[in-house]
């Protein structure tokens, strides 16, 4: 458990954010921003809980329905809570914050995952000029700190751990959703949380498909295996790819393999402080293409990770933003051969003042395990 | 595996009552609403994924980046798919699509589930009329067919089953976590998705908290534990909450808990055809309130389930809505004593054309089980 002082800490650091950025208030909805600044969050849902972040020196509100209160009260450092109950209206508490900034038109910053069903009617409701929190939230939890960087290795450890019984799982007429359970077990067995849905286990043809799942698929000899998937230890996500064969790879598929895997050393030894999100993705790319592969890597090469999967940093071609330590993403260069097989290697790295930087997960990937 | 025609026929119906109800286009995100329309969604993220339903004779078009595209033409039935790239303007073929409605201020229905990622770049690039789509989608969702009844009674029975194996694992000196994470692993073995955050299992003082998880305390002697998980079938929800107590009950404990269990009984009694949301809230809460407890029933009676764990009919004292045929929600009173115990009682029903709801779990609950 985090001391409330570092709740305390990123809040003010958050409010500075807000009077650089000329917003007079931040409105977050129950989402892994209102935890970052509080500790606290829940799935959001159909009752409406926004955490209200106002420029120093007013302090932020917290508006909940009742069944929080206890939670809230006992695990934030938010002293304004204030508690709406079934039947009453939710926005009034949210009205009010806005009404006492005295304001005609207040600068709102708003949670990017705010729900439409929260969102549309604050914009009919009240009078302010709405724009993006996203500046704010990204710029706060961009750079991760020693504590998050401590917990992001601790959860590429386990993920490591998983992958290797994941790999052994897999042999032919074995069903990808087996394996892809597995993983999830396997997480909760190491004290870790799994995915919502089920890990990528893509056998075959369905490797072609970057976003397929697990189905009931046996894996066949000569099968390329696409292992992707992620876990989390106190809110802090891990996210790790391996493609591996079952029974003998074709020449083609090792080829394919291998231009993955250099592409992804590539990319990784482009992660130094100083360097450009698109610099790591060129280096990527630049080695699928030149084997002939370009057209079949459809995506980008990476994306931050931390309280969430998917977050800022953009590995991508068009981002010339700068490296900078504390920064941790993924570089997962893959190919993609519809109806036929795919192959995807991907670690997430930790950027490092200097130097290279440091792999969170290290499960060997030099050569196409065969098993 | 759902026939195509089945979602075609849905969004005939979606067509039909955007029109009935003024709505000029429907544009969903990716969610359930989108999966119920098509079979086909994925998380919501930070790629712009819409399925644009105008009313007919147009037809649905289908925005999705260039990752889904394989996924999209194999496995739905929309026709009209729109690609984007990274790089390119996610916004330009929804743009198009507004305007090829040839309306200058076109009603359009958001998703409730959709972000402020999405919306809020719409509502500054488009000119329309917002409104919310839940009037449309609730409507088509809430009573569900034979096909829906029947996953979700099969996923009752597997909850049943994992509800005996999690009541069998509960004993003093064990922690509520290593039931929890059992409650999960259990939901995989027979085939079902556990949800992404553990569920709950609230023993002593922390069964207090309506929506508190698991955490490191262990069973003791005389603790009331409140265990309360979901799982899914095909997309489609259990939800079960059952108390129990370890070693021995307090006096007060159990008169609690057979309070919890009668306004439990009291409430689906009144779960027939014709009968009111707030008359079933009404039911159950009478018999708290009489039971001189009623301060400590801090939330609604219950809530509707299907493809989310939360959907309508609210069960709230304040919905008059009327029960019709083929409704599916939870009827689940609690008393909450904070920094005590608490207790709630939970089953989901399927309203009956006539007679009687058929609950969809049925592990006893008469009297409080002692383990």
């Amino acid at each position: 458990m985090v001391a409330s002082e570092v709740y305390t800490r990123r809040v003010r650091r958050a409010q500075e954010l807000l009077a650089a950025n000329g917003i007079d208030l931040l409105i977050l909805t129950s989402s892994v921003d209102m935890f970052y600044l509080t500790g606290f969050t829940d799935e959001q849902r159909e009752r409406l809980m926004f955490l209200m972040v106002p420029r120093a020196p007013r302090e932020p509100v917290f508006v909940l329905p009742a069944l929080y209160e206890t939670e809230a009260r006992t695990s934030t450092q938010v002293e304004d809570i204030r508690i709406w109950r079934d039947g009453q209206d939710p926005f009034a508490p949210v009205l009010e914050t806005l009404a006492s900034l005295g304001r005609p038109d207040p600068v709102v910053a708003i949670d990017d995952v705010m729900f439409a069903r929260f969102l549309l009617p604050l914009v009919k409701r009240a009078r302010a000029e709405w724009t993006s929190a996203a500046p704010v939230m990204v710029t706060l939890r961009l750079a991760k700190d020693a504590l998050e960087i401590a917990t992001m290795k601790e959860v590429g450890r386990l993920t490591d751990e998983v992958m290797a019984r994941a790999v052994a799982a897999c042999a032919p007429g074995v069903e990808e959703v087996t394996v892809a359970r597995l993983i999830q077990r396997t997480f909760g067995e190491l004290g870790a949380e799994p995915t919502a849905t089920l890990p990528i286990v893509a056998a075959g043809p369905n490797g072609a498909m970057p976003h397929y799942r697990a189905g009931d698929r046996r894996m066949q000899r000569g099968d390329l295996v696409v292992l992707d998937f992620c876990g989390s230890v106190d809110g802090y996500w891990s996210d790790i790819t391996r493609t591996i064969c079952i029974g003998e790879a074709s020449e083609e598929a090792i080829r394919v393999y291998q231009l993955v895997e250099q592409a992804h050393r590539a990319g990784v030894a482009r992660c130094v402080a100083g360097e450009t999100c698109q610099a790591v993705d060129t280096a990527a790319r630049g080695v699928i293409t030149a084997g002939g592969y370009g057209p079949a890597f459809i995506h980008r090469t990476g994306h931050g990770l931390g309280l969430e999967i998917h977050e800022e940093p953009q590995i991508v071609g068009v981002n010339p933003q700068r490296l900078e330590a504390g920064m941790v993403f993924s570089v997962e260069p893959g190919i993609y051969l519809p109806g036929r097989f795919g192959a995807r290697v991907e670690d997430c790295v930790v950027v490092n003042a200097e130097g290279p930087a440091t792999e969170l997960t290290s499960f060997p990937h030099g050569e196409i395990l065969v098993v």
